[in-house]
């Protein structure tokens, strides 16, 4: 299948990671050749939905949402169970994050490389990055390459998984942010843990988002919002 | 993630290969270290799921449905989407048959990996063959070798993947389904593309299985079926 390199699907979860992404993405391959998707998978906080379509209409960009219902059927994950409660811990058995699906972005990725075979689209963009998400074994860049070549050989294709956030730290991805354009969209994005809109502060995604935003001398959009 | 290396889990279709495979890996790994698990992705023939139960129960191992609606939201190929005919054509484009749905057993597969991963057993079944199936990159060799590093990078496991007809003729699956005590169950399985039972006896896939029995010179159970 030849599928067209000048053309880009960015996975858009409607967070600010993914957001910058797509900033990137328009800026790397011409906004006429950018689409986007998001994956509707059960997620406890229904609004990153409704943040990623405001994203996507505010970049003008195709959106897709795709609908995953299987992580609910698998089960006892704490970012799509909501009778698991969402805390800062490490399971002492896996040593991984409680919010961890197992070969979450996998799948994510596999489906977006799909839809991208069916349209032709030669390019993946996602918002995944080993700094500070070290718990996340789906992030690392050599899963990314192993996932790329999987892709390649199972869809007899010639994809690229682009990953810019990879080695970036939160301050250096608000400031890839601000270079590319997409630092007003990030008033749009949703990052609270708790699902809260202002959000909440408290949980350890606010803290994160604000610590990069406070190192990066940036002021986040999000907070001075109407 | 510890995983039980003794455990496997076979992903069970409803059709003759993968029922081979659950009583090779009751062979292998014994009656009470082995489960099945089944996709329910909207296939056009409901009775593919009724026909993988039936086969779970007569082979008495632990049996789970698990949904995946994203292909009939991904749309446009034959076995998903009931207004395409089906017919042995290969796509002009593509060069692929139009039963083909891009990266379908990367999916399965990762789905079922992460099943396994919760469940802590350490082995995959799935019956991929390259032989009489060279259409379908997700099932050669080399695609489900880049997988298993993908799933183990991905997942942080050591997770296996078997494919034990993977470079076996249609008689020798027959010859091995006799050889584990599987070919009784073969009365149980669904090969028809027209989702006829009996079997149409006239699509690619009817012809395809009727051959590897005439070559084994074993009569079909499925055809002297009450």
């Amino acid at each position: 299948m030849k599928s067209d390199s000048n053309k880009a699907l960015v996975v858009l979860s409607g967070g600010q990671d993914s957001t910058t992404c797509l900033y990137w993405a328009i800026g790397r391959f011409g906004h006429g050749n950018v689409s986007a998707v998001t994956f509707d998978y059960g997620q406890r906080h229904r609004i990153e939905i409704d943040c990623a379509q405001e994203i996507a209409a505010a970049a003008d960009v195709p959106h897709t949402i795709l609908p995953i219902d299987s992580f609910a059927a698998l089960g006892g994950d704490a970012l799509t169970d909501s009778g698991i409660a969402v805390a800062d811990i490490i399971d002492d058995e896996t040593g991984l994050p409680n919010t961890f699906v197992p070969g979450r972005n996998l799948i994510f990725l596999t489906f977006a490389a799909a839809l991208a075979w069916q349209r032709g689209i030669g390019n993946l963009v996602a918002g995944v990055a080993q700094t500070d998400y070290s718990g996340y074994p789906d992030c690392r860049e050599e899963t990314m390459q192993s996932l790329q070549e999987t892709l390649r050989l199972g869809m007899e294709s010639d994809i690229v998984i682009h990953s810019p956030l990879m080695h970036l730290s939160k301050k250096e991805t608000i400031e890839l942010a601000r270079e590319v354009g997409g630092l007003e969209a990030m008033a749009l994005t949703h990052t609270c843990y708790n699902g809260e809109r202002p959000p909440c502060g408290e949980c350890p995604a606010c803290q994160l988002r604000a610590k990069g935003f406070d190192e990066a001398g940036v002021t986040d959009p999000l907070l001075t919002a109407p």
